[in-house]
């Protein structure tokens, strides 16, 4: 892990990293990490273009970064639900070589459909990227149940 | 494999199994199973109950078993496909106890979604059991598609 850089209070409490930063400390059942800061949970989310040039593309992406993935998406859906009343299922495939595919569905509607790749690399400029990336897939999402609320609404 | 019985022809012409067939040997690019009968191909398919039984439900499931599910499913995508002229992706994510999900999405639609438990012990009763089954599950697929064809047709 890099140098954990503080990051100003204004992004710690922001909404999408304080659901994500909740999530994360939810996996912590035995306590190991209560003495480990925010900002330290936050930083492996952030990976400079420069580390990234540094990451080969090869052998099977770290387990960790698939886990953060998910993450990730799991507090999109999250937020999308916070804002639409509908509950997002993920479901996600990655093969060994680091590309694949992430769904949020609602009901029978596909809420999110990203292609990932790279994904050894997998990790944003700065929190600020972080938090702005998460805003455009929320609001995609968002989008989408308001275009078709009665898909989202129908069982699968 | 168990020994192989042979299927009547009236079962081996049917659309499904054959484009099944076709899927499967279209794996073979060395032409390894060309000596290999339609039935010896269709025959893991086929886990009677007794059999299922004695197939205990520990360790990973057989990837073999996990290359025929996703075909089964590849293959009623195929069929949807055929019928409606709406070109069906799968997605499948099983965990290493055997359980998991499985969608075929069109555009934005949740064509199928289906949950699977017990993989280990995947296979249908006889070659009939398993041509219904499919032709089931293509159906509600067709219905869905024909419910919200918008939908199918929006790019996700």
């Amino acid at each position: 892990m890099a140098e954990t850089a503080a990051h100003p209070a204004s992004v710690t409490q922001d909404p999408f990293i304080k659901s994500l930063l909740m999530l994360i400390r939810a996996h912590d059942s035995s306590g190991a990490w209560e003495t480990v800061t925010d900002d330290e949970i936050i930083d492996p989310f952030i990976v400079t273009k420069e580390q990234r040039r540094e990451i080969p593309l090869i052998g099977d992406p770290d387990p960790d970064i698939l886990w953060r993935l998910e993450l990730f998406y799991n507090c999109i859906g999250m937020a999308i639900e916070k804002r639409t009343g509908h509950a997002c299922a993920p479901i996600m495939k990655i093969n060994h070589e680091g590309w694949g595919r992430m769904l949020l569905t609602a009901g029978r509607l596909v809420v999110i459909n990203a292609y990932l790749r790279d994904l050894h690399r997998f990790g944003f400029d700065s929190v600020e990227a972080m938090i702005d990336k998460a805003a455009k897939i929320i609001e995609a999402g968002v989008t989408a149940i308001e275009a078709f609320p009665q898909v989202a609404a129908t069982a699968a």
